[in-house]
């Protein structure tokens, strides 16, 4: 590392010494912005340097950043923020789920084998001596091992936390390396079908309420999924693979998708092209039923169970209101392995996020953490929050000022020196629950107060005055309309609380 | 590693056999009972070790546990946990915070020397490629890293995160190497004292709202110690140190801290004799007055500012309404090195829990992130949110049940197969936006349904039966006093709805 650092440093030199002597020459604008970028290149270089190493602690400069991939949330963020997720709890909550957490990291072995080849792609702890841990890869793995491990065998749960991927983020897209999931599983032995139909009700509430525009929840069976790869003549060992091939689909053409078939997965081109002719299809119950007349897979050991799931997932979509949002897809596939059944994916009509829901049945998973094997069924829904944030954020970008904070009422004084008055004032309304705000300075301006309160958003501001306080009285202002009145302060709470009422301010 | 687990497996084979010789020779079962605690003890040692290796992934077992100092909160935890964060939120809104977020991992240079001797404590990442990174341990350095990075001069925000500490978990006495801590701080150059006091009001309505008992605020100023110290001839480059075992004084008696200062720290029994007749006094105005009497003090730099200061802050409190809550305590000295003005420490009076809240001054920290080291000065309070969890939940053991869900009417079959007529009914009620919830089963049995509703406090249940679907009606049942009565479909929402509103039931 030394050597790295004192060789950079060597070049940083000898690029330094360049540009100021291009610089002294008055050499060509663009020849010496040329020569100063690389200068930068070399310095950045060596900041990265330094943090690898880890010595900015024996007195290197060090970059003031986030580690790569992560962001802070500044107020108004968190408000917009707050805003999604209030709407989507509200959603949960109303469909009766708990809500649990678990810790950021888990024993390494807890995840270790569950993510396929994107296992590298976690991040783990130094051994510091104790146990091998690793950070949370995404909420589901936790949600088995917290069921394994407390012999729950049935719960309807939310949770709400940032996992984190060693990705190489595309934040401007709002892919980032901690990022936040928004889970809704159902586990338990039940009837098929009702606990899938609920996870949909539940998207098609939160996408409606969050008012992100046109959607279409597509949806697909592994089952039927398995029987296209069967009846095409896959061998049974590679339907993952083909499935994760299928799985790009949405991103990439048909003959991209067939190319990695054939050339990487080693299928014959004429089975890849039987698989394209059922995976391109898409439609409701009509492609159902074609599909439960086509020859091939009705001769299949899963196409049949899946077409009547998936008919029986229609109807139940059609008695709860919500079949309008359904596509069936058979292109859909999702990646992980541990599904087992129906899986979903929610996408935005006409808009470039990707998509913003997506789940499906899981039923082996939990058995993987039993002593005994035991399994608990289970099936869910993750919100894609960060997506949606960065809708909501570019939206507001362009909307009406959104406030973060919830003040009520701003205690402002005319003249100086009114600090203690303004105190007593202030706690006399905390006391009464309104929220309130002051100056932390002595003597403020009025002008300075005022405008505070109108950048702010702050909907009342009260005025002391020398002559108001010997009156017993103070000066209500309203801070849209700048109108303002007298008010006696006995009576001051009761008229900031209907004004307020009246107003439907934010409450605290 | 592995020959540690080669060995481990030999000793649990020889222990195995003696186990197995002791029962076959039918032994004395105290006896056998011991030895067969020692197997389990070197099993557990097998599966700690591959714990460590990371080697389950090879096919070994692994316990199913939490990393060591973390939990997971279930249903009920997260329903009393919520509750407390919802009470304490309120009152830093009423107090005009905003909130921000940052990632859970900083560069390993902003925690770097920041925490002296506790830095061991600190979370490292894996070395994966890139850059070095740690886990937060608090949210201080955190937030004065975002206001460097983000060139902020003044803010007041709230921040509600978990932070990591490599320390060794009490859990029983809520003491995590995982926990959260609930931060209020107010960054920017202001008038002296008055964010101050907004800290302990703000302390002071968080406490009375999660009524937990009686409490006192203690406080000090660290210019004030330094007096003491000065005075006592303590040398200034060993003003922290001693603040350090001044620090222990709520936990140690007086002749520890003196032996410590003496025979570790090297003060003369003078010396440290003089420290203790000052530090341990508490008290009101009457005791600033006597210090400010007190000759040696008023003779050093510091003394008569720090006493200032102080009686400052007790005449702002005294206007907020909050002075009773208030002690002046020479002893508090709070561990931290950052602390430059006021400091605070609330307790609960006669708890055994230690502080609930707890803060202070710190003009210097976000100055050691910015590039030219420009300061701003921040003042802020943490809320022991741990600590309180844990009373709450030991006081919700003895309680009435807490309710995990917010589900208002569950809708119930009273004969078999009327799944169809239940999904219904269930999305008419959702797209009411009333909490609704119903059985994943075709033909749940009507006692089944009834119980689950009594269990889990559900307020109203709709019961459909084919009489009734054939009328047009449904029967309402209200589970606690068991009545119910026959309502119109028609009018079902709005019967519900007036009859939720009366119940005040826990709303979405």
């Amino acid at each position: 590392m030394t050597d790295t650092k004192t060789k950079i440093q060597e070049e940083i030199k000898i690029q330094g010494d360049l540009v100021r002597k291009l610089k002294s020459e008055k050499a060509d604008k663009s020849k010496i912005d040329d020569e100063v970028s690389k200068l930068l290149a070399l310095k950045a270089k060596l900041n990265e340097n330094d943090a690898d190493a880890g010595d900015a602690g024996q007195g290197g400069k060090f970059v003031l950043k986030t580690p790569k991939g992560s962001r802070d949330y500044g107020p108004l963020q968190m408000s917009l923020r707050n805003g999604v997720l209030d709407k989507i709890i509200k959603v949960f909550r109303r469909h009766g789920a708990e809500t649990i957490d678990t810790p950021v990291f888990e024993l390494k072995e807890v995840l270790t084998g569950k993510y396929g080849e994107d296992s590298k792609l976690i991040y783990d702890l130094k051994d510091q001596g104790g146990e091998a841990l690793s950070l949370r890869y995404d909420l589901t793995v936790p949600f088995a091992r917290y069921l394994a491990m407390n012999k729950i065998t049935n719960i309807k749960r939310y949770q709400i936390a940032k996992v984190y991927r060693r990705d190489n983020p595309a934040m401007t897209r709002g892919r980032y390396r901690e990022f936040f999931q928004c889970d809704f599983d159902i586990a338990g032995q039940y009837d098929p079908m009702l606990p899938e139909v609920e996870c949909l009700r539940v998207v098609v509430e939160i996408l409606n309420s969050l008012e992100l525009g046109k959607f279409v929840v597509k949806v697909n069976h592994r089952a039927l999924l398995d029987a296209i790869f069967d009846a095409a003549g896959v061998p049974a060992n590679m339907f993952r693979a083909i499935c994760s091939s299928v799985d790009k689909l949405d991103k990439s053409p048909w003959d991209d998708v067939k190319k990695e078939m054939v050339e990487e997965k080693g299928l014959s081109a004429e089975t890849a092209d039987l698989i394209g002719t059922y995976v391109r299809q898409s439609g409701g119950v009509e492609l159902l039923e074609r599909l439960a007349a086509d020859e091939a897979i009705s001769k299949t050991k899963t196409g049949p169970g899946g077409i009547e799931s998936l008919k029986l997932f229609l109807h139940y979509a059609e008695l709860t209101g919500v079949s309008s949002y359904v596509s069936v897809d058979m292109s859909l596939a999702r990646g992980l392995d541990y599904y087992t059944g129906l899986i979903y994916e929610a996408v935005l009509v006409g808009a470039e996020v990707g998509s913003v829901a997506g789940g499906g049945r899981y039923d082996g998973l939990v058995g993987l953490f039993d002593p005994k094997g035991k399994q608990v069924p289970c099936v869910g829904v993750s919100i894609g929050v960060e997506r949606i944030f960065s809708v909501v954020e570019a939206r507001a970008a362009n909307g009406p000022k959104v406030r973060t904070t919830h003040v009520q009422v701003y205690v402002a004084s005319a003249q100086k020196n009114l600090q203690d008055e303004r105190l007593k004032l202030c706690a006399l309304l905390w006391d009464a629950n309104i929220n309130v705000e002051q100056s932390y300075k002595k003597s403020p301006k009025l002008l300075a107060q005022l405008q505070h309160c109108e950048e702010q958003g702050v909907p009342l501001v009260v005025i002391l005055g020398e002559d108001e306080i010997k009156r017993g009285v103070v000066k209500v202002r309203d801070v849209s309309s700048r109108s303002e009145q007298e008010v006696a302060r006995d009576s001051l709470v009761d008229h900031l609380k209907q004004r307020l009422a009246q107003m439907q301010t934010i409450d605290s």
